[in-house]
């Protein structure tokens, strides 16, 4: 949960008079979201939401989301829209930090996973990524191998607090990682993020995806792996076949993977896995004073490292 | 900010379906409120605020605070009124928790205190305290005197962590309101916590009073003293004089305060003052490890405390 700056009521009032958009009616802070502070505004044309960029943001970044969120919209893929103001300018400050007004997205995150959540995900993904091939810029992606060792050294000089040793076995799976990684397989901008709390649904299907702040540019089968891990683990960190099969299956349904991305899979899951565990490694580690928020526990995904580093056969479920 | 309880879109769905209120189009917990979670619920019929009470709220007394609402309500004061299901019950069950869905509250509460704004909270004020006056409920007030005393001793062994050395002044402040408290001024059902973000405002006026969950029978001009604590003081706290009477004239233009509660208002200011510097110490040196709610600063309520040790002379503020 997440308002890191506090707006005052004079200061919404004068940051909407620049759009089209009637008064303010209501303000209140939300408590979703860890990167940014979001405010969910109702103005007397509709609720909207403000996102106030924190500093784990990189305003250099930010026409890069911008513009991929307003490149999805338009293109029918349901995604919040960044609304112009009178100037036509999306992107705007407020208390000194950079703010978009994005559209209000109908729809909640599912708590607890069924298989047709998964279905439904792998579909919408495999549409996101035809759709992304088509869009005209890129982004690096910062999060990659190379930021993964790093955060894993920074780590290591308090991991003697972690319950477990699992430096020396971090080591050697980078190395392995470092060595496997595909190199050329098919790129397009990827969410890079696509937990269960940016995925909204009404009933049965998919509303909207939101939460565009770690997108970049990598490999889409990428993007698949991470949500395999996020969305088709149960309890016991074992994969559960049945939503990994309708996540797979309904994301090739649209898009089929190649061979070579078949093949790298195994590789690109242990990626994901480190991935996440290697932020939420450090972050816990490195807890912050007075944080608002709690450091998510990385014993999961090193549970789910453990898990693919055991089972690299993912014929079956690909085929 | 606070949501204490994750509550799934599985277990929203199942408690809304007992209203005649339309489907849940979204759901999202709110960064305000500390004692509760709360979140702003939009079904098709509109938006709403869902609460879920939490372990600081005694479920004995929410029927009360139920009934309060309702009366203001039902009475044309402006404040959130519960909604009753399908059976008829305001007051249930959501997650193991007692849990209430409220109607929305149009406005915002103001960050930077204006005398207008005290002036529209002063007359909204008196107009509460002539219709609590018919309200035939009561409640004892659990944050008396001996409440301030018992806190003030539980601070105590740990009292050396504050800046200053402020328990002995605190216990010759315990002891004179023990000796001067008034005993016979008129009584009703106040609000007892009126602070800034419980007051929204639409332009200039109040849209309407929320969170009556501290509400109790208790003399009238208390309420009055809480606010003026809460609202008149500068940043050196002191007393802004053009705040204040805004406040007491506004209040007096619609119930004019009797002799005896002019004359106890400078105690009643100091008690309003130990009431909060109580339970802000008590926290302050209690944090709650993991809290996600960062404890007040004690000091801004000590120095108020100051302020009128230094300061009894309301005769101007009053006449």
């Amino acid at each position: 949960m997440a308002v890191y700056t506090d707006v005052s009521d004079t200061e919404i009032a004068e940051f909407m008079a620049a759009y089209d958009l009637g008064e303010v009616v209501s303000c209140k802070g939300i408590a979703e979201g860890v990167e940014n502070s979001n405010y969910l505004i109702h103005l007397e044309t509709g609720p909207y939401i403000l996102t106030l960029y924190e500093k784990r943001v990189n305003p250099d970044d930010l026409p890069f989301f911008i513009s991929l969120m307003r490149f999805l919209a338009e293109n029918k893929f349901d995604c919040p829209l960044p609304v112009m103001d009178k100037n036509g300018q999306a992107l705007r400050q407020l208390c000194q930090k950079p703010a978009a007004l994005i559209t209000f997205l109908k729809g909640l995150w599912p708590k607890k996973i069924a298989p047709y959540h998964c279905a439904a995900l792998g579909q919408k993904m495999a549409e996101m990524h035809l759709l992304t091939a088509k869009f005209n810029q890129s982004r690096p992606n910062n999060m990659d191998l190379g930021a993964w060792q790093h955060l894993i050294q920074l780590s290591e000089p308090k991991i003697s607090a972690y319950p477990q040793d699992i430096y020396p076995a971090l080591q050697e799976e980078l190395g392995f990682l470092s060595d496997h990684w595909p190199t050329d397989l098919p790129k397009a901008v990827i969410h890079a993020d696509l937990f269960p709390d940016n995925v909204f649904f009404q009933h049965e299907h998919i509303s909207g995806i939101i939460d565009y702040y770690f997108a970049c540019t990598d490999f889409v089968a990428y993007d698949l792996a991470i949500a395999l891990n996020a969305w088709c683990f149960d309890e016991n960190h074992q994969l559960d076949t049945q939503k990994s099969t309708a996540l797979i299956s309904a994301y090739q349904k649209i898009r089929p993977l190649s061979d070579a991305e078949q093949e790298a899979f195994p590789i690109l899951c242990r990626g994901a896995a480190v991935r996440f565990l290697s932020t939420r490694l450090y972050d816990w580690l490195h807890p912050v004073p007075g944080a608002i928020v709690s450091p998510k526990d990385p014993d999961e995904y090193w549970q789910k490292l453990c898990f693919h580093q055991q089972n690299n056969n993912f014929a079956t479920l690909l085929s």
